[in-house]
């Protein structure tokens, strides 16, 4: 069971300009098999499937509580998508100026036709996210290892669509992503050390570059961000502190479990795009809607 | 942003017995195109996705408690497979004297091969789940039809496992499924008639067999359970009792909104099998890992 | 069975310039989720599988005559496609002065590579049609509710792509195609209402945008072709008429069937294309088919 | 543009008894890579893409008309999956006796949860048949020998399908399926021979087998029915005659045009199936429905 | 550029018995994501890739010489699939008397309709190997941890098989490749420790138990063979004895580079299977063959 | 079993400049359903798969040998993608200067973000090669066929690509894969018509315009390399001496059986690209390096 808030991991800013190709290329980050919809899948089905949990307490309690944070990144990227998207095409009612014409050459059709200019479970070529993605053996050693390599990889794309686009707001998500995601990084890693002894942190950072050459990155990570693992859950996976405990692998800062989430910000209020009816058309029956509206809501 | 509780809706008993084929019928529960990761992913999707939320909030707002509860849901589903499966290979050590054997013939061979005989994001033809299944067009009449059309289609998959599957607990768990997804369903309804002033509610039920038909499922709705929307957050999402009013279109009782989740239950520790090296295989370091968990967990 | 004519639905003009990517957006409508080849082959399983016709026939021969109209849909979607392609590539039998140049940019690269600058069963972003597309549960109430959904959906995609591609000629079909859609979404809130007493047309337009604002459209409505549900048969599906009745719920105008179909017009004689040796290459041997021709033609 | 007419080709009697694993076998020829909607839209589409058809009619007419035919061909394998599904599992309106146990068996579970027990665009597996199936490049002389590739390949599987299904009426269909695919491998191997010369029909049996050996076929062979191309259209495709000549490669019999279908037969009526709510559910509100139905269908 | 020899790596008994069940679950080792395909490709496409190979030599002479050798795994593979279905339908040239009926319930029917009772590129489940199984970063690092990650999960799923299937030919199979296998992730492991420094060779085994549990497995280790890395090439790859040098981390022994292919053995004649025409059928022109090949063979 | 030889079959020149989008392009020939990955896995799994190869020698021999060099061509194929993405983005340590700007627009966004900007195994539109592709029948009269026409299918493939891409250097490899898998279709003609009597070969070329159109190609013929077969194979499949021998259908000339490989060349140091980590990153510890490979490497 989970409880959601209305809040964002961090505050998003409007990008300088709408792009949606670079839309698209962020879609990789979303439903890419290292996307993260993969992070958040992986480690929620290998929580509900994870046996000998009695014995095996703190790596069920660290699998489970990175599950959780994984929700915040998707709802992180599907914005950072949303918003490159929004006041791309013209805005109005009639249909027959071809208010969508601009679309006709974006890369990613999907976006315009199936959506409201809005982001899908696929990744930055359209092919949608499919659960053979999620790799859950029950062998904890290799699961681990699992994760670890996957963390490695979405790392990588994360590298990638940094310097494929240059919207300033768009890099302050991917820069918050570098952190946290490198956080799980340092915690696998940590996890398959205290389950045998070698010190895996060593081969950091893969690909071998410091998160501290992406300014984005950088700012957060002189704040510590990249020290804590947050206990997402009110009462739940207090073992975490068994594994992220001791220092960082690249730095030596000591590491730190916070109890709760981060504060969180309102998440924008997306603009109406009447030529797409989103919400409404523009033959939504508003007098009606009052009168429905009216016996109904009050 | 989310919070996890380590604790499943309802209380599970154990199967009468392990039924690997029965599995394999209830991962279309999870994984089809009508399972509860496409109701989880299409109301998390629309929710990130809704324009114009602040003239719209009781929608966004119902929209996006709705996906929270659904995660509940998967976690449901997955224990009920992981149960069925549990148990059906021979418990042991020795790989060599074929424990898998029996799994030879079952229908779904990822779930010895790919889990340790526990759920996958797949559909009882193990074909993955994809985001394909998410619709998010923007237009909010148009998802809530997809939406209501969509708890429709779950509930007639939901019937027919049920029928296929008689292991009482098993059928426990589709029973509390079906009154909850009938929550949904009606929920949707109302939010299509606030807005178009239609009853679509005296559509139901859909398929035409009432849930009092389903003696797991009746004696929930007696408890009232069909009447009740859980808001599953601390502090958001509270304009859902502006469409959760008003009466049950099959049987009139009140509808009421519950602030917080149901109580919930601890969920199983799924025992574990070594011949699937699950957690840990015969061959594990015990000694190694005593010193290092000595060292490293005190 | 069925029987063909060599006619299309309405009469095709040249597109003004040949465009690739205009093409490649108007697939959606063919091979997309909610494009033509899906109505077609949802209607016509359900057709194939309706169990207890002899009791429900009107409901039975509504839907396999609706089935028999999408075939003349993916017609005419194909020829826009195959009018919007022919004449990209500089025409001519040399291959080494890169003929299809530019093509190199165009979206969909299987135009040009798979096929002779014509459709394909894909939708816009290049991706096959596939039968997980087709909905055939057996309950009728579900059945006709999701082809209720499935004609709003794809209506919406109708619309976008009307709202992408400017060319008047690409207009002029999606604009016909708006009307007899029409009638389609129509034909199934009348069939909901029959058999559930709820008027489920008073749900539209979905999405909440007239038919009225696109003038192409309109202009057929004029002439009240979204009153009609012609019958597609010589002999069979006579009891339409049990259904299609009453009034249009958008304008209050009667509704009628008509028997046989539209008059139809001679599909345009695509030409040749011989860089893509489309029908012929450079090298067909013209004196031996002529003397082959004239002994076996003969 | 088509019409059709709710007829058969040829007259169905009840398989033996339901077999689901025969059912599902059979899927191989509605939904596979070289099953009938494979050839259906292979030569639909290549009609409608058809280039410079001024000059090659008869080999236009000859792709549109063969296609036609296909229509009727999934038509016919849809009923013969469907009459060896229907009564495979107990009739009845409660579910919590568990009316579909047998089914949790069954290879192909979609048969009893996303369908009625009737057929789906799927192959033997499960596989939804998809449009990368359709080969259309244009050139006649490649798409000419595909065609003659793919309806050898249908026929390889239809006899592999025959020598596993035991139920003579399933057999039935088949041999009559080998028959008239036998006409079409014929037809393109005819069509091949006028543009080129090569006598492509001396290739045949191909596989090496005849359809004498089988028979079901045979018997329609010994009325000649191998040697007759059904014209159909009521005024179109004339020039199919062109190619459809001379005599049969096999046994040298005088092939012939017959303008029109053969005269078909009723299809069966599917018997109801209250457990699985097909068509109607027991909770249907037959009392509303007359009311409704008097109001509505007088 | 590659030779090809007519040999296998083992020597291949005929299994006890025909078994279609068990040759469908060693399909996993052949499509699955984790089968031979997977591990061919993943390294043929890393070297055709790799950067800057002449500052790291020895890495990609590893990866190249590595793929080299996963060719005679499918190779092994293959014949295990094919030596489990051959037999295991009644041989004959009548298909009139059902003699593929005992397939109608086999899990993978593919093996009787598409392919002659023989392998194909598909998993366990009948799902094809796909190429988004293929990862290549460029990023050396990265590409060494997948693949350490790729074999160690390769060693689970035949772990499992072997666990399945009780053939004790397949199991020989099996066996061998847990050994080769068992090289590779040492390699890699090997590979990692030069780049980095750090002892990843102290992670195994992954899964947590070892070759030496397998008696198939057992008597090869024992022969040394866990030991050598044969070069497969004759003037190539030189280099991995930078890499492949030391001791094995498991039990100590010294590695060593073998130059050239073990010695291998003449793969079996596969039987003819004329109920399948497999390679002929009944038909078969038998005296126009002779005559031909008198014609051409001389 | 195989050995790999580190050596291409052609010299490869730099292109004149990158062309992502021509890169792209180029991926139809590799992972495309008529891609040489299609031509290599067909009949590699063929010869797998060959039943009574006793009996039918010479035809094993050519199935097994034509799949050996095949090898070979998606080698060639991934080297000129490879050619044509290098230096397509600018190169450098620092990410944030946005590096891979202009790839945003690119059509192939998993050239940027999964790889290393180098080949992989999909098609033009990004989709992956699949595993469908493959057939093997078993029955050596339709398999044959089958490749004929896949030969001829990935004729017009290349020759549209060619048509394209007018980089000289990509018309350089183009053209002689025209000349070398001509080589194959006319070898699988000659098979059928060892087999059959039919000469098969008359209908070439298909489609119908000559190699000798493509000054590329037509040079490549004028040195004879269309009449000769190479034996991939230091000792077997000498008996395609049986099929390739007589004359050339197309010129006459006669056909002739080379033992063992083209010389062959070099192939190139694809370069290092720092801003994508390829391969290594700009904070790889050199030091470390140079400590370990002191010690390990020595």
């Amino acid at each position: 069971m989970i409880l959601r808030m209305d809040k964002l991991l961090i505050d998003l800013p409007e990008p300088k300009a709408p792009s949606p190709n670079s839309a698209a290329a962020v879609q990789e980050l979303m439903g890419g098999r290292f996307g993260e919809i993969s992070t958040l899948m992986n480690y929620t089905f290998q929580s509900f499937n994870f046996r000998g949990r009695d014995k095996m307490r703190p790596f069920y309690d660290l699998v489970a509580n990175i599950a959780t944070e994984e929700y915040g990144h998707i709802e992180l990227v599907a914005y950072t998508i949303n918003l490159l998207l929004s006041g791309s095409t013209k805005r109005g009612t009639d249909p027959s100026d071809t208010p969508l014409r601009s679309s006709v050459d974006a890369r990613n059709s999907y976006h315009f036709i199936a959506s409201g200019q809005t982001a899908l479970p696929i990744d930055s070529m359209g092919t949608p996210w499919n659960g053979s993605y999620v790799f859950s053996s029950g062998n904890l050693k290799l699961d681990l290892l699992h994760n670890f390599f996957l963390e490695c990889g979405a790392r990588a794309n994360k590298i990638r669509v940094y310097e494929m686009v240059d919207d300033p707001v768009a890099r302050e998500r991917v820069g918050y992503l570098l952190v946290r995601g490198g956080v799980h990084i340092v915690a696998y890693a940590k996890a398959l050390q205290k389950l045998t002894g070698v010190d895996v942190g060593k081969l950091l950072p893969i690909p071998d570059i410091s998160n501290k050459q992406f300014p984005e990155a950088r700012k957060h990570e002189e704040k510590g961000l990249h020290r804590i693992l947050y206990r997402y859950s009110p009462d739940d996976y207090k073992e975490i502190v068994q594994i992220w405990n001791g220092t960082h692998p690249e730095d030596g800062s000591e590491l730190q479990v916070q109890d709760g989430p981060p504060e969180g910000f309102t998440p924008p209020n997306l603009p109406e795009d009447p030529q797409l009816t989103a919400p409404l058309g523009p033959d939504f029956d508003q007098e009606l809607f009052q009168d429905v509206a009216k016996k109904l809501f009050s």
